[in-house]
């Protein structure tokens, strides 16, 4: 399936966001993409230049010029989708990209479907589908953290360890299976000893990615976390603290904000995704509108809960009250006592002693503010996540790999209750299947349908 | 002004526009900016490369990887700032963008300002004033009148035909210092006839390009339209019969669909602007809402007005009042009888009897509403425009017009009363300057400012 020949349609879409810009950059792929844009293209003959060079023209619809514009030239197999590849960089005006999309259309390019430049770099071995996948993951990253990990995955490091894995496997598979042509003779070529290691191993490490997933959920979807606490306990005020430092961080370059999202901060690289801020916005009492089980239930969603209460305008009964209900949640658990400027410091001693991992601050303070996010750091402790681990941020890699666990389980159940060859080698061949799931050695028309309707147009 | 070398700083800017699509394009122009590029750019070394090259590799922050990237080379003066320029193509992710930006800022780029990739190419002399200008009307343009209008200026055929006519006038004008540098021996290089003459063959090209402002101001900013009538009387449905069809144009390319203005029509290339449509969309009596007065004033703003009634649900007095109401605005005038379908024979004859002009239709039926923006554009009378005629669409080339107009009727004025040399030397300065101010031959930093601070950023 990965082997077509450069023979399909030529496919063409934008490949630049729509929107104002100073330029936009029209692509497309396929055997005809030079000849196609040649014809419209006035300038030198396309058809005669390098690959990898620049050229510049004007685009024409008969006499009527549509744009003064750069094309960029790719030669077959030298490109993304190792096809030929046309890139036209066009003034930033849609009106002009839809005039010359339209013209390329007519004179025989098709609109490109989603992901359709992935996928066809991925069918002709560009690279593998985890990989092509964490192409759209990193165009969505917008933490550190899940940048390096999708950036990690699109270069490969991931599938390597799927293919390492599968490769050993595949070696005792075809060994097993020389057994079954035997049928009736009883030879074993492959030890049932070194299988049952084999597959241990496998068990292992896929146990560990099967684990990472937690992890790699977070990083490519951020902490959800909960800030709890009384009405005019400062929620809103810290949650603006925390926003405010990260806007004059993200907008200090004109042209690069990024779409700012209200509820979500990047600490340390990763980013705390705040649930329920509508809440926290209100006056009223969230805890007693919600009820106790609600709120219980609420905070069980959360990876991180911060408690946050008014020094100057609070009891002592009334804090533990309330740290015991937020408590039993089982989550990792900040006691954040706000307001430190206007405090009674008896009260704050009091606390001290019976709560000693309580933390205060003013929330108008940046730099108290700046430790609360160390503090925050150190909670979800993802000291686990070191770079250059391997981490599973892929539902789809997540199922395949579960799939891939009962399979290798079923083998070891297999062998250690005696069951015949036939039954073991069908075992391993699921697992065989499972794996090559993952960077797409087994695919389906349906599955690669269903990854890469995900992409945007143009990728 | 315009012979600055290649010294300056370089400067760093996104070109494309923020957003999701598959890829960003950076620009750096300046004579760093290869090199420092090159400092962060792993792959060929792009010191030693060609113009109009393209090259992969990886964009690294020491060790870490932020993308990988292809980087198009162009080397000065071959290039659109005439500096050397590097555009990185990098994955359209926000986040990347922004920490390659940063990157290079870090190792000696600085923010470009607001056009100031443009401004650069005016001052090293790509194209002058007008053309930079048109650059922005360019990529603003969303009909095919103001496409064509902004690429023909951009391509200098507005600046040639000033040019022209201020290198006429200059060679009078030396020939006229000239006279003053003999001071009392009156003598008389340049023929008072002959100026004369020129001036007002100048004049009568001027005054053809200050009036083709109206109609440019038309194409750029497309014809403010009216439509009038009694609630009910399908305002609505005629503007959705119009929209939708132009929609179901728009959008018949996924990912190019500009974004839509929900009261603007595009007619034949012209856009059509329909004013208070918000009003269009109530059920109240916007007229009586208004009061006549107020009613009568808001037509006057209007460049076309469409007086819509209901066949079904009217008299032929209260169409006579509302007609004579809106015929005295002195605008273009469009009266239309809607719900021909439900409509009483006699009445119809009635009405065509009293209005020969009136146009029957059911804003239902797509081929009526063809033939009714048929109608429309033939009431703008827009043969005013010919495909390649100058017109001028910028109110600042339409200020300095009108003074160049001031300067040269002085000059007129000055021979007919034989003012002396100096005098009609320094209108002729005058008008040399204003039409100077045009294409940038005579700038201060003042007005170039004030026009590149109103292009994009990236421009």
């Amino acid at each position: 399936m990965r082997a077509l020949a450069q023979n399909e349609d030529t496919i063409i879409a934008l490949a630049t966001p729509q929107g104002v810009g100073a330029i936009g950059v029209i692509r497309l792929s396929g055997k005809e993409a030079i000849s196609i844009t040649n014809a419209v293209f006035k300038g030198k003959d396309l058809t005669k230049q390098e690959s990898h060079t620049i050229h510049f023209g004007t685009i024409r619809d008969g006499e009527k010029i549509l744009d003064e514009v750069l094309v960029s030239l790719f030669i077959a197999p030298k490109s993304f989708t190792k096809e030929n590849v046309i890139e036209i960089s066009c003034h930033g005006s849609s009106y002009i990209i839809r005039q010359i999309i339209q013209l390329l259309i007519r004179k025989g390019a098709r609109p490109a479907k989603p992901g359709e430049f992935t996928k066809r770099a991925f069918m002709h071995g560009q690279f593998d589908l985890a990989q092509a996948e964490a192409v759209a993951d990193l165009i969505n990253a917008d933490s550190e953290a899940a940048h390096q990990t999708a950036l990690s995955q699109m270069r490969g490091g991931f599938s390597d360890e799927i293919k390492r894995l599968r490769e050993e496997l595949i070696h005792f598979a075809s060994m097993i299976e020389l057994e079954l042509d035997f049928g009736e003779e009883d030879v074993e070529f492959a030890s049932r000893e070194d299988l049952t290691n084999l597959v241990n191993r496998l068990l292992k490490v896929i146990n560990a990615l099967i684990q990472s997933f937690d992890l790699g959920n977070v990083i490519k979807n951020g902490v959800p976390t909960v800030i709890a606490g009384k009405p005019n306990a400062g929620k809103s005020t810290l949650l603006n603290a925390l926003l405010n430092e990260e806007k004059a961080i993200v907008s200090d370059i004109a042209g690069t904000t990024r779409d700012f999202i209200e509820d979500e901060i990047i600490i340390g690289g990763i980013a705390f995704r705040f649930i329920d801020t509508a809440g926290l916005r209100e006056t009223t009492d969230v805890i007693e509108a919600m009820g106790v089980e609600r709120t219980q239930a609420k905070m069980k969603t959360a990876s991180l809960i911060i408690y946050l209460f008014d020094l100057a305008d609070t009891s002592i009964v009334e804090v533990n009250k309330e740290i015991n209900l937020l408590e039993n949640a089982g989550v990792p658990f900040l006691k954040l006592a706000n307001k430190l400027d206007k405090a009674d410091p008896t009260f704050i001693e009091t606390l001290q002693g019976q709560h000693p991992d309580m933390m205060f601050l003013s929330a108008k303070d940046p730099e108290q503010v700046e430790k609360l996010k160390e503090r925050i750091l150190e909670l979800v402790n993802l000291d686990k996540f070191k770079k250059g681990d391997t981490v599973v941020t892929n539902i789809r890699h997540y199922d395949s790999l579960l799939q891939t666990k009962n399979a290798l389980t079923a083998v070891i159940e297999g062998i250690d209750n005696q069951v015949t060859n036939d039954f073991v080698a069908m075992d391993i061949r699921q697992s065989l299947h499972y794996l090559g799931e993952i960077t797409g050695e087994i695919t389906t028309d349906d599955l690669l349908a269903n990854i890469f309707s995900k992409f945007c147009i143009g990728k």
